[in-house]
């Protein structure tokens, strides 16, 4: 089969690929993050490349306008190569290669340590243990392999230790050229505590542990040097896999038709270069690092793990396994120490991952006198309510709108996207992430958007534009749209919300809505039940508390019980690389929590439809708003 | 450098070695073997062979006569190849390849299995549970591999199961394959139990353990089958690591100049031959073999799983590891199931290995009132005294005479051996194994003989030929030669015992009874505080209480309190194949028992000289020869 070059002008690189292959499959392979949405299907539209020179093979489209057709507009996934080509990217349809890392770890850092109640014993999955043994004697003739293992179990307090083959071999000679002073290295492997490595004579001091959050759209890993029991560094990237679709289902299809193992490939990259980036700028060897824990969703560990995740989207939605065994980390290919640890946090169901039995942890829901709620927004909405004696999770399908994503110009949480809409003196205003000209919208400012629309009367309750109500808003086909800023007002390019947008957003809130509503219903509760709600995820520190209330997102609390969280996925998984006993709790809270299928629930549609207004279709589960409503009329 | 031809003429084989190779290295790797003693150091003149045709450069030997060095005989330890070569290995060299089987698996199979007192549990290391599990549903929800874990904890009542990432990636597809139904192997791993393999249906009735005992002479394997928990089959060969010398000392030394991985490789290759063996015979697939228990001196099981043994041998005389975690059979090299097991039984000190804590699980000694003893003659002696309260062991270097080796005559217990030597109306008698031509004397027939010589009054009881006392006494330089039967009397050659033979069988037997008294006297008691002696070792079926009595070998007690008991080693390592019971206690008795090295007692030098006589140098010890030799007088 032949072979052709694609080079990508603006990012000066050049690939070969075989005759046939896909646009969006060459930029994959030069490592351009295209955010598409529908995994190359064909109906998202968001990965438009313009060909300079050279033939394609393209599939007829609804999404490119003539005048883009005539410049030279493809859609990337939809182009099949048959000769070499020169293509131009524009600006967005690049996704970026990076999330704003500094302000990322910034935020992730500074986030509150104290939301759960009890602090848990120092007892790191994996830990160093110095000891220094007594020579042996004619009397005191114990075999070296069971004169360190007693000795590390009177200073560990540990008796489960167990040591392999390698380490068997090595340790005669070890002990008698370092003086019978040695450091081992412990991993809690369940029910037993391996001796991982031994090394001659202190180095106890030296020990770091990689805590990620893989997150369908953004990976996330921080260094956390052990001894210290402190974060060293963060940083932040787009989930490789995103080529495949944005949304978690287009990625089970797409493991399903190549393999596992490919998106196995995508993810272990993506935490593999977070790590050598972190331990770099810190100066941490990467063998230092012993131990990798990770929180994802369901279908991220099964793709860490390289399981197979098809039964996860298929009737009855079953998991290949939700509580992973400490694995090592080799097997799966992360680079750490060669005998490093791998640990999965323990998943509540196929929908309800490990990031969210991590989040019941870090906010110590599990332990609560009161009855909270935990809302996790992402691609997936996950609900968990519940208090010390009983939980219980569901998630609802949001598609990516809430995240920026599925909306014209919606855009991840980065340079240039506006993250704050807000009125001032009667004006629409907006705020952009690191002071660039806007390049789109993110999750916080979609929900800041709409509100505003709803307040100044531009949309209806329905979330229809409302005819004269701005001069902003324009009609087309009987469908209307605002224009927030255009390319003429200094825009990177005319930023404006479409109807479909809207429905976007409004379907996303009305699954969350529903599904929280569900979740009180089958437990006889109603919302001021609700004495605590944390809000998490990578977004939820962005968004604005009342306007969320404001389009029913939220249910309409006390602004006082709620309470952003931050990334709790990243918080928990870091209490429990710090404690065994934290860890045993993840088990735990895993096995206390009902996991409900909204799909077996009859209700959900009903709860969905009535969930499709603004806030709500019955206006008296929203107060704030009645009354808003009433000052306004 | 130059390579060259060596073909063995007898044997029909020839091989191709470096130059400067020697002629003992290239038998073995002609794999024939050798009987050598001193490891190719040149001074136990047991590797004769004679060169046909070619060159060799020898070093000079005082252990050839002139006739032999006309013949064209050579020390093959001690001969380089500097040319191609036929060679011709002498009868009496050849330590024959194989020992006499179905005699040696009658025996073991025909072993007394109530020894021990009461019965362990039944509880395989290794065993096979089916399941048939519910089918998922939108409300039986559970991940496939946490459903198969719970009904693997419900039938096998065992909670701490783990399962690898292989199995977690194949089952969902095979328990859709097997409508639910599937057969678990679960493995004994410390404090887990690991799924080791899942097969689709119900294969639980299909499932086998081989049991080693690596001997350093001789390793014998019995395969067990599972489920019916009966012996199948057993097979024996020798010890191919004979090539470094028959003596410990000798292949520890072997394992410094070479690598721990050369000897690993050797035994490694003994124990798959034996286990192919016994699976064909028994159509049985090698991976229906799930794991392989083996109980073998502290040298023999750091040779099998490549430990460095250097300081074993070396003051304060220190294993690497007496009691080496269940490792993955295919870790050292063992072809039985891909996922197989490996367990060595361990071990109470440097000098009183595995085989000697199967043997006091076997005999029940550890469990017993009455105060008892089990001594396992072999290269080394090794003595346990106890009882349920305490338990002390120590071991002997007997050196290999009791096995028929580092006599003139001597030779291992093959079809040829002398094995029994006896008076009958005045004359001495003597019977030889499989009916042929005698070629020389086994451990059994030598202990007889001894006794035989000093019952006759040919030697005194300082082991001295006393002249003119038979006619078939002859002295050289003044040192005495017995001739037995000459090759004109119709043997292979002529079968004689000589001064320097009498002395290697008293220092051995005196090694053994002196340990013997040692650990008596350090607990302060005597002979007659033993009201049990168990007499084991892969030749202790074979010798003659009486006449070891006799020699001084065992201490003076009435035969009725000495128990033959076979070879314990693998008696109890298939009581531990069989129940983890077992296999939890062979490590409580490790524990319980004090290992006292005889290197460290000030009194044994003087109790070894003292039983340098026959019986010993204190009559009175011995009340039923001082009977006899009143009777006699």
């Amino acid at each position: 089969m032949s072979t052709y070059t694609v080079e990508f002008v603006s990012q000066n690189k050049t690939v070969r690929v075989e005759e046939g292959a896909s646009l969006l499959e060459a930029a994959a392979k030069a490592d351009i993050v295209i955010g598409n949405l529908c995994g190359g299907d064909g109906v998202c539209g968001r990965c438009k490349m313009i060909v300079k020179e050279g033939r394609i093979h393209g599939n007829g489209t609804m999404l490119l306008t003539l005048d883009e057709i005539r410049d030279g507009y493809v859609l990337a996934c939809q182009s099949r190569i048959q000769g070499d080509l020169k293509v131009e990217i524009p600006a967005q349809t690049l996704a970026g290669d990076r999330v704003e890392v500094d302000q990322d770890a910034q935020r992730f850092r500074a986030l509150n340590p104290g939301i759960s109640r009890r602090p848990f014993a120092n007892a790191p999955l994996v830990s160093k243990v110095f000891v220094k043994l007594s020579e042996p004697t004619l009397e005191d003739n114990e075999a070296d392999c069971q004169r360190v293992l007693q000795a590390l179990a009177r200073a560990s307090g540990d008796n489960t230790l167990q040591m392999g083959l390698r380490i068997m071999r090595q340790l005669p000679a070890l002990l008698r050229e370092n003086n019978f002073a040695v450091t081992a290295l412990l991993g809690a492997r369940g029910h037993t505590t391996e001796v991982m490595d031994i090394e001659g004579g202190d180095s106890s001091a030296r020990q770091f542990i990689a805590v990620v959050d893989v997150g369908t759209t953004t990976v996330v890993a921080h260094l956390v040097n052990v001894p210290q029991r402190a974060t060293v560094d963060a940083e932040a990237c787009f989930n490789a896999q995103a080529v495949y679709g944005c949304e978690v289902t287009a990625r089970i299809m797409a493991s399903e038709r190549r393999s596992p193992i490919a998106l196995q490939e995508m993810i272990v990259g993506n935490i593999n270069r977070l790590i050598a980036t972190v331990a770099a700028r810190s100066h941490v060897n990467l063998t230092d690092i012993t131990a990798v824990v990770c929180a994802g969703n369901s279908a991220m560990t099964h793709f860490l793990l390289g399981l197979p995740a098809s039964h996860i989207r298929r009737k009855p939605y079953i998991a290949a396994s939700l509580e992973p065994p400490p694995l090592r980390a080799a097997e799966v290919g992360l680079r750490i120490h060669p005998r490093g640890l791998l640990y999965c946090v323990p998943g509540i169901g196929s929908w309800v991952g490990g990031d969210i039995t991590a989040g019941i942890l870090a906010t110590g829901l599990y332990e609560r006198d009161e009855i909270t709620m935990l809302i996790d927004v992402g691609t997936n909405g996950e609900i968990v309510l519940g208090n010390k004696d009983w939980m219980m999770a569901c998630s609802a399908s949001t598609g990516p709108a809430l995240e920026g994503a599925s909306v014209a110009c919606g855009m991840m949480g980065e340079t240039g996207a506006i993250e704050r809409v807000f009125i001032e003196d009667g004006q629409i205003h907006y705020r952009v992430i690191g002071n660039a000209a806007p390049k789109g919208i993110c999750g916080s400012g979609i929900i800041d958007l709409v509100a505003v629309l709803l307040d100044k009367g531009i949309i209806d309750r329905a979330g229809k534009f409302v005819a004269g109500s701005d001069p902003a808003v324009s009609f087309q086909e009987g469908r209307g749209s605002f224009m927030l800023v255009s390319k003429a007002q200094g825009a990177v390019r005319d930023i404006f919300i479409r109807q479909d947008d809207l429905e976007n957003i409004i379907t996303a809130k009305a699954a969350i809505f529903a599904a929280t509503k569900i979740l009180l219903e089958r437990l006889n509760l109603g919302f001021p039940d609700i004495k605590r709600l944390f809000l998490a995820g990578g977004f939820g520190n962005f968004i604005d508390r009342q306007n969320a209330v404001k389009i029913g997102l939220l249910p309409d609390l006390p602004l006082s019980r709620i309470q952003y969280v931050g990334n709790t996925s990243i918080t928990g998984a870091k209490l429990a690389a710090l404690s065994r006993e934290a860890c045993e709790t993840l088990s735990e809270i895993r096995k206390r929590t009902t996991y409900y299928d909204l799909l077996g629930s009859a209700d959900y549609v009903e709860q969905f439809k009535q969930a499709m207004f603004l806030p709500h279709t019955n206006i008296e589960l929203f107060p704030s708003s009645q009354q808003h409503a009433g000052e306004a009329a």
